[in-house]
């Protein structure tokens, strides 16, 4: 009887553990989707308002396209998490190369710091996510 | 000069509810733009998950389209909110009739309540902002 | 016997009718989707390629936003083509509306007839398949 | 005399070279996005339409989630395209993973070879447009 309480236990145990390893990595995936949106709202609403207002620079076409294909694979980069499939981790890869070259780029331009915040914090979370 | 303190008071104050109304017209359309966003999630993530885990009635295909087809009216209707553009007024009506009918179709189901909360709350906001 | 066979042939013929109602009207959609997505990706890529590259009035923030406004509601209009529900037809009426007034924008450019004739087209035809 | 003659000839020649060149990538990345919005077309009309309306393994989370990822990146490796910059390479190898996955997932099911077929052809220029 004593061996099979071992044995329970142990099963319990590794159940649990199990379960908290699912419910952490579903939380930092949550996490991430989050952080996707943000740099895709960020984008898309400095490009169609602050970029296009102040001109010059700012809509020179390397700078603009960037922010453009930014948003585009940041809200694909999300729409994968939500899908329930592992295959996110392919389109994080891109979305962390995509986003760092566009903070780069908005840096460059010295007045779109919420976009290269919103652009490094989710580059740095998807490269963690990468393949 | 009396006069002019007269007039120049009436000015600022012009002014100042101008402000504030532009403000209060921004803060109305973001937090609009968060329930578009959060509906597009719970659509998504409902359909790709819990529908196709359950099966049967949950991806009959009347119910499953209306999630799919409400899921993209609420990203694109939140992509045109962050175009400054007044044209999100005609996604939003669209969108508000999608969410209505969303609402009803998840309700049906008895186990979605979370979407049917997010869809009933995106169609009203959307209705209130639709032409 | 020969009212039997008569009453065959009529319900073959209203069978017949049926097939050929449903068969055109599913090719009425896929023509229209074909517009839709035609004039999605020419306002797509005439916004980030010919616009950015002119610059002075083809990047003035009201133009430029009217085509990635354009572009976004023509994709989703086509997705909505592609779901098999009726509802296209609630995208279709702004995808008429916001084709309208991209082709009237390119319009005054001057050189951007491509772009002129693939919204028109899609503003015709979305605007007989809307509500 | 004959010298700057042979110089300008060379000039013109590589001049030539080079549109020719430049024709020969648009026209290639033209095709390859072609085929990408025809692969879109395929997964999310066949999800939504033949899969749903049969069934059974046809709605199998693994399979149709498969689906809506292939058709999601489709779409956005063509907006890529759209866009100009030479990121369409990222999101082409992504494409090209997730085509070939859902090509075989299709195969299994014995009755949707069309989009077999278009996901084999997006699988393949995708991966030599991949970096």
């Amino acid at each position: 009887v004593a061996v099979k309480a071992d044995v329970d236990a142990a099963a319990l145990a590794a159940n649990a553990r199990r379960m908290l390893l699912e419910k952490t990595v579903g939380a930092i995936r949550d996490a991430l989707r989050e952080q996707c949106l943000a740099c895709y709202q960020s984008c898309q609403r400095m490009a169609l308002n602050h970029c296009l207002e102040r001109g010059g620079r700012h809509v020179e076409p390397q700078h603009f396209r960037l922010m453009i294909d930014c948003a585009e694979i940041c809200r694909t980069s999300a729409a994968f998490m939500l899908s329930g499939s592992p295959r996110h981790r392919l389109t994080c890869g891109v979305c962390a190369e995509v986003c760092r070259a566009c903070a780069d780029s908005c840096e460059q331009l010295g007045d779109m710091q919420d976009c290269v915040d919103a652009c490094r914090a989710c580059a740095q979370s998807c490269a963690e996510m990468a393949d």
